[in-house]
């Protein structure tokens, strides 16, 4: 029986953003396990299964709910032990830590200063009033002094991405030559940003962006299947034997 | 046969500075294996072994030279492989990379800015005309003028410690429960700081100087048989039964 995942959703049912539910999916993935997704919004905290903290991501696996993306990630490392790991060890799992810490207190910390405004555009009504109480309040101000000068800003924060920048410049994956969690730790902050504006934040030969782009094409593309705003409009296929190397 | 390793040291020979140095020193011990230093000086390119790229560490291993911080831990994993593991792995090893990096463009660009004149100071003449000149370059300014402001700077230098904040008030170590590679590249950043600088960067209740004190225990107190400037004056031990907990 696939397991079932609650999974924050805009207006429209398709668009995914939240970075906590990303991770989550990503895991799921990495370890081979079927999922049936629940969009779920904001407001609907009664319609979660129990135990719950009010938040996504929360899955059931047969008789057992688990919330927390942390927590999840921790359950399917556990409980899926035969399937590719998650962390890749103690070590691993510790060091992964770090990646977490890095990307809630610097990258997310960053792209919700640029994006918050647009998140509050693609939900509904009622999730509207609560999203916009709630984060008003944390910030201090309007959704849109937080989000007016993200122009000026945003090469103080692409400049803060530089120890990921520098990493995905030297390996295919923050974890090495292959992706682990601490890759979609990272990964579910930029999905969160592209799934719900269409600000651009990082540059397109950024080599984080190339990154961005190895991720996109894990698990048949799961990450591109959700409605963004970065995708390059498709080309035609390029003619075999044409060049495909160097810029113009 | 012991490790010879060359050290970078200050006009005291046992003042050893350089955090390259000190990340080699905490992978050796972390090894067992045992080292001799040999204390060197900027300006003394022609006393190191060869291959070397002018700089330290260098490590001779029976007949094997290995130069540079990264390519010794490799080579120490490799061929001790036996031996307690840096790395705990390939992903451990990816992951190590990122923590590298946010030590080199976060931690240590800016740890230079508050301690680069203390630096100045503590070695030999020969290498001070060295190393003002070519750190000056670097800055396009004054030794005096980078560290003007370094009081103001303190809040914000602390405030980029976030993540490795939250990681060491959560769990004992950066990769985990024990101590890997990773720890002491970021450890050697704060070792450089403070073995050349009475500027004490880390707030008493900081968790990070907790951490720092945990690396500094260990193997036998490495970390603190070299010269340095934030050790508390020794206090009697306390009596038995005396009550440790609580703050007053």
């Amino acid at each position: 029986m696939a397991i079932t995942m609650y999974d924050l959703a805009g207006t429209e049912a398709a668009r995914r953003f939240s970075p906590f539910c990303w991770r989550a999916k990503m895991a799921l993935a990495h370890k081979g396990l079927a999922v049936e997704t629940v969009p779920w919004h904001f407001t609907e905290k009664d319609k979660l299964p129990t135990p719950n903290d009010g938040r996504v991501p929360v899955i059931v696996d047969g008789d057992r709910v688990v919330h927390d993306s942390t927590a999840i990630a921790d359950y399917l490392e556990q409980h899926y032990a035969d399937r590719p790991s998650l962390f890749g060890g103690d070590t691993g799992r510790g060091l992964t830590r770090f990646v977490q810490n890095w990307t809630e207190t610097v990258l997310q910390v960053g792209l919700v200063r640029l994006v918050v405004l647009d998140i509050w555009r693609h939900i509904g009504p009622a999730d509207q009033d609560y999203f916009r109480k709630s984060r008003e309040e944390r910030f201090g101000a309007s959704l849109e002094e937080v989000v007016r000068d993200r122009e000026a800003r945003l090469p103080a924060f692409r400049a803060s991405l530089d120890p990921l920048r520098r990493t995905v410049e030297r390996q295919p994956f923050v974890a090495g030559n292959s992706p682990s969690y601490a890759d979609y730790i990272v990964f579910g902050a930029f999905q969160w940003a592209r799934a719900i504006s269409e600000f651009e934040v990082l540059a397109a030969d950024d080599p984080v962006r190339a990154w961005r782009g190895r991720v996109l094409d894990l698990y048949g593309g799961l990450g591109r299947r959700a409605p963004a705003y970065d995708e390059p409009p498709p080309s035609p296929p390029p003619h075999a034997g044409e060049g495909q190397g160097g810029g113009s």
